[in-house]
């Protein structure tokens, strides 16, 4: 299972003293899943057949288990099993449950087939069936948020949900916009993705007790997070193969959707490059061949401008600038050294 | 506008001496079109312009409308336009907002073109921005609705539109299911219709401090009104005109909806009507033209088992029932004669 893969990967990065914390993550998160499961658990059986496809798209579970580490590297160096309340195990599963939400939109936007190597819900059951499904999710996610004694967090995640849309329709706004600017490609990213993340450590350390500023500087580290985690998933979708990735990659050029390489290199190519990388991005998306063979040709002209290296570095400033706020923010302590790693592995990873 | 027409429709309906009510409630619309608006109010441009063509979807307001009269039948003859609080007002965006939300992607999933005479989003600016628009309105609506004081009406709504994609699910489950009996059809309706207009109702009193009991019956009188509004819904696919109901119509035999008339019409006629019945939802789709042509054979079948007449029955009893459940709940007031008035225009109605 990728989850628990994902901790021994990170307990491997941050060395074997590390064991006590790593069953404390992985203790709360089986949690997260049994009350994402239950939550979603319905009296009839089509909906709970739904729910059992889309409970594959967990994977790594990102949002959930920086919920954790915050709620857990809040409380120091002495934190406990029992530093995991009903509060942080909630908020996992509703940061999670909105992000597989908008996968299964996302899908359907991106006319996806495959996700997490399973086949994608609109592509079995149609698009109709996935558009349900992914409101079903979003309401799950609130209903339960909303049975939290603190009533700030509902407000907290009802706020940014509503930013995450609207990152998402200024996105569809520019498809297809070639002259996309880097400060309209980030205004997306920090609302389409970054928000929910910052979201989640954000409420992990509230959750534990931490003052406003703490709070703030969670959400901050965790929006960098968000940032760097997007253009590096912008750039397995240019260079990543769909074996690894597990996923359909080549989708953002398909569907005229502008990333950060590719900013980058029209601002940076000469006229005559631009307007072949131009013609290049404008063929296909009709024929599986030739997109391929376009998204080939477009990589090569990246390299040229060195784009790819560009989007990758600026990944890497954001993790390097998120991890120095985090250790500005809350002590040592072996959860602070996992989400340190969690913070590398999110611009080292290939899938 | 719609809205005030309704009003002055109802006002007719009951009698001169409603003025005063009929100006309370025409108040209160206003500000939750006010608080409806503001809400949704982006900082994004693009935005802005979508909300602006969802504005118009509002029409009649029923939910709103619904709670805005329970809060004030609930304080009996005297009720004055001060006992609208800040609450019945947010409740009654709420409601509105999911309930548009519905709309927007229930246009995705029939690919519907026209909706209250404008362009449905999907029409307009594509299934993509259709999808995430209804997102937008449903997080947003949850996000207002957890700035409530009272925790307890968040916790409900997300309950209800839980249920609600639940209803949404059933009912795509069971699309080109030509045995689909009475008892799931009103598995789907009240899931999918009845539960947000008995919420709006409920919601409503209980603003205005009823008790459990009376919210309780509240409900169930909304449900029973909301069973029959999507009779009537069924009745005008089938029989209306576009150009009166002011939406596409016979979208529910071209996506192979089962509708009440149709049921009750498969399970009464004999082998031979039955198979030629079948054929003739079988065909068409494609051909808008065939599709006219095959909706008006289709009626003449439904004339010939009595069909139209018995789900236009069915729907004037559940009137009946909800009206005799408001009586024996609320005492005699000009808002519970309003309410009494919507009851009877909900099967009435001609759009």
């Amino acid at each position: 299972m990728s989850v628990s893969r994902a901790i021994a990967g990170l307990e491997a990065a941050v060395g074997g003293e590390h064991e006590a914390i790593a069953g404390m993550l992985a203790e709360g998160l089986s949690r997260v899943e049994e009350r994402f499961d239950h939550q979603l658990r319905s009296d009839l059986p089509p909906v709970r057949d739904l729910v059992e496809h889309v409970e594959r798209y967990r994977g790594k579970m990102l949002r959930p288990v920086m919920t954790l580490l915050s709620g857990l590297a809040q409380k120091g160096p002495g934190a406990t099993a029992a530093d995991l309340t009903e509060a942080h195990i909630t908020v996992g599963a509703v940061v999670e449950m909105i992000h597989v939400a908008t996968l299964v939109h996302d899908d359907v936007l991106d006319e996806a087939e495959t996700r997490r190597r399973a086949q994608t819900v609109n592509n079995l059951r149609g698009n109709e069936v996935a558009v349900i499904l992914g409101d079903y999710l979003i309401s799950s996610a609130f209903h339960l948020c909303s049975g939290l004694a603190n009533q700030e967090i509902a407000l907290l995640i009802g706020g940014v949900t509503t930013r995450l849309c609207e990152g998402e329709l200024l996105q569809l706004h520019h498809r297809d916009d070639f002259s996309l600017d880097e400060a309209t490609y980030f205004e997306i990213v920090q609302r389409k993705t970054a928000e929910l993340i910052g979201a989640a450590c954000e409420l992990g350390a509230g959750c534990s007790g931490a003052a406003l500023a703490t709070r703030q500087r969670l959400r901050d580290f965790g929006m960098k997070l968000g940032v760097a985690f997007q253009i590096q998933d912008d750039l397995l979708d240019l260079t990543g193969e769909e074996r690894v990735v597990g996923k359909s990659v080549g989708k953002d050029l398909e569907k005229g959707k502008l990333t950060l390489p590719l900013i980058h290199h029209l601002g940076r190519a000469d006229p005559i490059e631009r307007g072949r990388t131009l013609r290049l991005i404008g063929a296909g998306a009709s024929d599986d061949r030739h997109v391929d063979v376009d998204a080939r040709a477009v990589r090569a002209a990246l390299e040229k401008t060195g784009s790819v290296d560009f989007a990758r570095a600026s990944a890497q400033r954001l993790v390097r600038e998120a991890r120095s706020l985090l250790s500005d923010t809350l002590p040592a302590s072996p959860a602070a050294d996992l989400m340190h790693a969690v913070a590398d592995a999110v611009v080292t990873r290939a899938f």
